[in-house]
């Protein structure tokens, strides 16, 4: 993320988010450094890897910036903001032992430095630890959002696994598994944010909607980024979702419409995995050919409208303009 | 468990605690099969294969007879034994990709038949759904104490992890390992039946201690049947541990009073894992020569009676009579 430097302004709503919230995120950041300490040395090597490659830490910024957007005056939105983080990276962990990555946001992977038994083991206890510090809010409540959540997302993650390979896969249930492992996270994160500020049930409603909304969005960019051309745009390997078989919004597209040699070579190359150095590019000009990606990033421009629509019901602020605006900004990240 | 014919009376006191807990069974099986159902049938596959291999239940078990042992007459308790039972098999799932088990009580094992990654992703659903039970039993103290005994559980296994073809490793460190890796959920088991009885802090205290002393002398039990000669005493693989270089305390005693060709042998054989048809038993023969498996049975031993003692302060009745057993059959199970 640059900064303008002729006006030192933040050029993106992340940036201008973390400006808003001012205090919260050196003390977001002193919470979670302090709770994922634990007596075992690896554990902390690993978590202190993975944590520190950091990313942009847009879930538990939602929790932040809704729970004061709400005018929350306490502090126990950072507890729940490092429970949000916790469990966002126990399943990145997961999920790079699951997928047999050997890079995340551009840097060896935690399972490629540590081995997937730690993987599995760490991300275990971020996972623990996260419903720690849910309990010490003393909000059943939240433990109902972000256990459910939990469930959500571990069901998405499999339904992600048992559909690999599965030209058939319609684009209602692409979405119910993004739905699942991707939206399910934002929109907690958000929940949390609202009940810890005490909201009404519409305001709930509204930032759950918001974050449904915008983690479907994000993660249909991201799955139009795995086909843009750059290797390393947000850190992400580019041709990791080709390589691995996964069948995402773009390949639904084109599958829609396919000729019969072009399902010859989604055949070929996402279910028995055959594929040679040019069948990225090749797969990339059939997707083309049918303007996939714009049109998955139409769809995705959709729901973060929507997003915004939801944020209407919340009270305005400097705060709520700058969510709206991340609504938009997990698209055009892409673009 | 085999019963005895001619007065159908049952010789295991695992048998006589089921018939003591009666309908609490029959319900205790019910829940599990009905919460851990999900809408993705891969995860209903696996669960149902892994939950189906059964095993003992002990844990669950636990929870519900120290329930009714301090008379409790609600329903939550069964809740509370599930989700035991759920975090038990999440970590059995996570325990075997971990150790790239291939057998698990005798059959092959969820990692085997699924894959790694199924295996992961189900573990995290199993996971979730125990605190989703334990969120419907609106108690704060519960999510605590399982949280904590989850980060602990977790804890325990990168120790373990770390401590592998560790020949430095200490009986202070083999029993902290154990501890964390396996007594914590005895512990915690034991500590929800009590708190969901409304049990005084006495009383907790006592039941806490009896499932630490429990799960540690099951723990070594469990390490001093993997050095035994059959090869399936109670579907565990005899000689695992060698396999892996875990360093259980029969290894830690024959350590402490290795002959330098003794040590070169534990070198070459846990530490650079370079094995042959004849190790295993040359190992066997070196723990015979020092009586490692009587004296770390002399260690169950204890910690069995320890369990039994703190049990003391438990109304008389018939579960307390039983549970007091159960100490000692984790430990003489394995002779």
């Amino acid at each position: 993320m640059s900064k303008n430097p002729s006006t030192s302004k933040p050029v993106s709503p992340v940036d201008a988010l973390r400006d808003l919230l001012g205090d919260d995120i050196a003390a977001l950041n002193a919470t979670i450094m302090l709770r994922m300490e634990s007596p075992v040395p690896l554990i902390n090597q690993l978590a202190a890897y993975i944590i520190a490659a950091g990313g942009k830490r847009l879930r538990p910024l939602l929790t932040l910036a809704i729970a004061r957007a709400l005018d929350y005056q306490g502090d126990d939105h950072l507890k729940l903001a490092a429970s949000v983080e916790f469990i966002h990276t126990a399943t990145l962990l997961h999920d790079d032992v699951v997928d047999e990555s050997d890079q995340r946001r551009g840097q060896p992977s935690a399972n490629a430095m540590f081995g997937n038994q730690a993987s599995v083991l760490v991300g275990d206890f971020l996972f623990s630890r996260a419903f720690q510090l849910m309990v010490e809010t003393h909000s059943l409540d939240v433990l109902r959002i972000l256990s459910t959540a939990s469930a959500v997302i571990a069901q998405g993650e499999v339904m992600q696994l048992a559909s690999t390979g599965n030209l058939a896969l319609t684009r209602e249930t692409y979405f119910e598994v993004i739905g699942a492992k991707t939206a399910a996270l934002f929109a907690a994160a958000a929940e949390v944010g609202a009940v810890v500020a005490n909201a009404n049930a519409e305001t709930i409603q509204a930032v759950q909607d918001y974050g449904t909304h915008l983690g479907v969005a994000f993660q249909i960019a991201d799955d139009v980024l795995d086909y843009q051309g750059s290797l390393d745009t947000m850190g992400k390997n580019s041709g990791d979702d080709f390589r691995e078989g996964k069948i995402t919004l773009p390949v639904v597209m084109a599958l829609e419409q396919a000729t019969s040699e072009e399902r010859s070579f989604w055949e070929r190359t996402l279910v028995e995995l055959k594929q040679n150095d040019f069948d990225f590019s090749n797969a990339q000009s059939i997707l083309k050919k049918y303007n996939c990606l714009e049109n998955s990033l139409a769809m995705a421009h959709e729901k973060a409208n929507l997003a915004q629509q939801a944020l209407d019901k919340l009270p305005l602020s400097a705060l709520r303009d700058v969510l709206k605006e991340i609504a938009l900004f997990a698209v055009e990240r892409s673009t």
